[in-house]
């Protein structure tokens, strides 16, 4: 973008109008937030749980004078939105359908579908036929939040950046469960033994969705290729408030991008209740060495709010094709 | 940026091929440095400093098989090199017989010129000027480095980008200039009585170039109009090994960004001899409020080489104009 674009912004230049799909605990946060946003409208919102409903209403901020739609192809149906926020699923697959309907309005999408952030990774197939259809249709669609998207992959690259030389990457995340919400003390098996623990993981019911992705996005940022891409899902078992002793408090996840027997990146998540220290930190070895502290850590939730507004600028400017938040300029953000 | 073609870098995909202009400490480092780097050529190098002698021998590298020349159009002369990285002056004046000469050749160009990294603040005209010629050329034109380029503007705004809303940034920065380069110390006004260190500020001898143009940045990359941009420089005079008793140490600078009567954008730079604990630290107050600490504080003259080198596939991959740091992609960086 250039200077006189990124100035345009608060110059009060075009609105960017804005579709939400879904309506879950992220979906009411983006609605709540966008609609004070300057330079923002929101002009559609799709749910099915909630179709017919004021969506200021579901989101409990006073009515907004719209009408939640159960159907994404209705809601962008016209052309509607120039950005689609698709806050629904966690595998590509899951938002593919909303992908599809933004392509036909010639809608960009933005989305906290985790397995998105790199869908290489995990659907390299549909990640093909994404890009194919987005370029095709003039789209950018890319997948963000907090983590991934963010404090695990964006940040380090971002420090990295001002390195000469790297020779490995680390990333350290404490989450206190206890002080988010249910569904995330849920997803890491607060409460549970450890054979429902190890139960859910193999099941996949537990877990955070899109650590690999993260290494994965790290390894393409820095040009590095991986022999191996591990991947872990442990439980944390500790003495803490609001725990039964012996149960499970949380989890401890890592992914680990390895190369000729080294590990070269490293990203391990702690979250658990009560969870001591809570942080997040970068470690990059290399010239010059880095080591970065944000103590309490991004949280969580509002941080993947802030990166899905601050991506529309950069989504809206950015060529078509399915991207990755490495392609997206800062300009504009905030 | 796609997907393929940041994976097209670490393929070994097209090498891109660098001029360096000018062979100072800077230039030096980036010459040593890039000679290592996979996906770059040094194909030309210009310093009237140095005409007739090979780079690897300035550089102190062993030859190079190259002669250093001593005009920067010669250097460049037949499309010579693919971005230029304009390694001179300060101010925005200095380096537009090299982004002339750059344009001739529709070569990019990457400088560490303190004024070009937002060169509509202290060169309005000639910003207007090297937009238009590197448009009409094809060509993109940024300024980057540490500082201005990084610490004080990119990464807050980075961090910014994880925020709902954001209030106020503060960045502060302490440099113990004992551990940098005598340029450094003699820029800081080290040795120095009050009275003669006042005077090298009025005289524009002393001082950090830059700190104004970081806080125009990050106004811009989060849309904010300041009232004021101030701009102090004080001595530090304290006892500090080394240091005559009663002499400056150092300098204590800042530029602060207000509007409506409030500072909203404060960044303080100290660098001076045997400053304690020298640190990076980032304060965001906003929803989510952050604050982040890299304890040593990320190197001055390595972040230098480090961030010049790491935009060069951006720069490659931009659309054509003078931009900033906000408008480069992380893509294709380390």
């Amino acid at each position: 973008m250039s200077l006189a674009a990124v100035r345009a912004v608060p110059a009060g230049g075009a609105v960017v109008r804005v579709a939400i799909v879904g309506l879950g605990a992220i979906g009411r946060e983006v609605f709540r937030a966008a609609r004070g946003r300057a330079g923002l409208e929101i002009t559609a919102v799709a749910d099915p749980a909630f179709a017919g409903r004021d969506p200021g209403e579901v989101a409990e901020v006073g009515p907004a004078g719209l009408t939640v739609v159960a159907d994404v192809a209705e809601a962008l149906a016209g052309g509607a939105a120039d950005v689609a926020l698709v806050l629904t699923g966690s595998s590509v697959s899951d938002v593919v359908p909303a992908i599809e309907a933004a392509a036909a309005e010639g809608t960009d999408v933005i989305s906290t579908c985790e397995d998105l952030a790199h869908a290489d990774l995990s659907a390299p197939e549909l990640a093909r036929k994404i890009d194919h259809r987005a370029r095709g249709a003039g789209i950018t669609v890319v997948g963000t939040g907090v983590n991934p998207g963010f404090v695990m992959d964006r940040l380090p690259l971002t420090f990295a950046a001002a390195c000469v030389r790297v020779d490995r990457v680390q990333v350290f995340r404490v989450v206190d469960a206890a002080k988010r919400r249910g569904p995330l003390r849920a997803k890491v098996g607060a409460g549970l033994t450890e054979e429902e623990f190890r139960a859910g993981v193999a099941a996949r019911r537990l877990g955070h969705r899109g650590l690999p992705e993260s290494c994965a996005l790290v390894g393409l940022g820095l040009g590095w290729v991986f022999d191996e891409l591990r991947s872990t899902i442990d439980p944390v078992v500790a003495e803490r408030p609001g725990v039964a002793p012996g149960r499970v408090a949380g989890l401890r996840q890592s992914a680990v991008g390895i190369r000729g027997g080294k590990e070269i990146v490293r990203l391990d998540l702690e979250m658990s209740v009560g969870a001591p220290d809570p942080h997040d930190r970068i470690v990059i070895e290399g010239d010059p060495p880095l080591d970065v502290l944000e103590r309490g850590g991004t949280h969580g939730d509002r941080g993947t709010v802030g990166t899905v507004l601050s991506a529309i600028p950069a989504v809206v400017a950015a060529t078509p094709g399915l991207k990755t938040v490495l392609d997206l300029a800062l300009g504009g953000g905030g």
